[in-house]
């Protein structure tokens, strides 16, 4: 069967393991009908692909590198293979393309076109970060990077919390792995006691670990986060409602 | 082998079509071995729980219902069979459970007493539409239902649009289908011409449609949205950047 010419969004693992505890088996017969990838890292993409299907022929694939140093007039040009009537891919070095990475660019540019862009399911540390959090999940927020100065960063914090409280709403932010330690002292000096905070430590990992607790809880039993991939979120509940 | 005892967020397919193209088939495996769901709907979850596997025994399994009429008092009692060491599945009425929908109360309770909970990969209209919408994935806002009252309505959307030049951030929420129409026009009276607005309707079905276009554009070409479940997004990025 002809695979539909669209710009498939495909998400890749975010952690070790089998692939059919991520993804839908759906994805890879869309992907095995694809010959031009638009990706993150092109390294991680074509390790991605062999194991999917380890019969795949990778020198008859074409990629094209989307990231933060992709001049903006090359973007456009990726989509040749696509305006000819031929589907092609988007992923990002992990997760989900579009969202917390530089892919949206390449996509706007097709919607700009008129062309059919096709997302497809699969892992999103914010999305299940969020799902066991037991924070508000019917308002919430993701916040990208918080600034890295001291400064600057303990502002940004006391602003979202009191924004969380405002609009009830769940605010959630990314870190550098080596960088969780000191966010996390950040967040404690800064946030209120009763403001509950959820740290999303390796999220689909068997030693994933998703804790939500009050300030003041998390100030007596602290926990080490290891320098991996880690997803903050925190929300704020206006006592008077 | 024996499941883990644990809160496992369910998410269930948002389209008809064959469920191996919207969910990773680890979820079965890990569904077959849970007995007491708590559930947005319970005939919406028997159905999808025999779609999923036409063998299981309905009778056998324990549903708690959890939507907007459950008294706060009968949740943390939900969680009994957990406490004794049995696994447990939330599931929504559609999409991924504790978000746009009740589901994080009782996980908010599940951690509340350390309880561990693991969420598994499904689809999300949210991050889907956002995914294929190409505006801003670094940085946005799920701001559920927006008000209803035609003048609140308009102030909201254009505090919104304000707020999303100032943050660059893109903006998502959602509507009841019947109002798709009304929605369309309050956005289009209130957005400004360079504003991008996508629209996305029916998101996984075949007759899926994402749609992203200035407002202007939006305006000469207006295309009529089905009563479907539709996400909308808008972001307005800041002239001077």
């Amino acid at each position: 069967m002809q695979l539909e010419s669209a710009l498939y969004m495909i998400p890749v693992p975010i952690s070790d393991g089998k692939l059919s505890d991520f993804l839908p088996s759906g994805n890879s017969e869309i992907i095995s009908g694809i010959r031009h990838f638009i990706v993150e890292n092109v390294r991680t993409a074509r390790r991605f692909l062999k194991k999917m299907d380890p019969s795949t022929d990778i020198s008859q694939l074409t990629f094209y590198e989307l990231n933060g140093h992709t001049p903006e007039d090359d973007i456009s040009g990726y989509l040749t293979p696509l305006r000819e009537g031929n589907p092609m891919g988007v992923m990002s070095e992990a997760g989900c393309p579009g969202v917390a990475d530089p892919g949206a660019k390449v996509v706007l540019a097709a919607q700009n076109e008129g062309l059919r862009i096709i997302p497809l399911v699969g892992p999103s540390s914010i999305l299940l970060s969020l799902m066991a959090s037991g924070l508000n999940g019917q308002k919430f927020a993701f916040q990208g990077y918080l600034p890295v100065d001291t400064k600057e960063r303990d502002k940004t914090i006391r602003d979202l919390e009191s924004q969380s409280r405002r609009l009830d709403m769940t605010q959630i932010f990314i870190e550098t792995p080596y960088r969780n330690e000191k966010m996390l002292d950040s967040l404690l000096k800064n946030l209120g006691g009763e403001t509950l905070l959820c740290v999303a430590s390796d999220v689909t990992n068997p030693q994933e670990k998703i804790i939500t607790k009050p300030v003041k809880r998390w100030k007596e039993d602290r926990l080490k986060i290891e320098k991996v991939p880690t997803i903050f979120l925190f929300y704020c509940r206006d006592g008077k409602k």
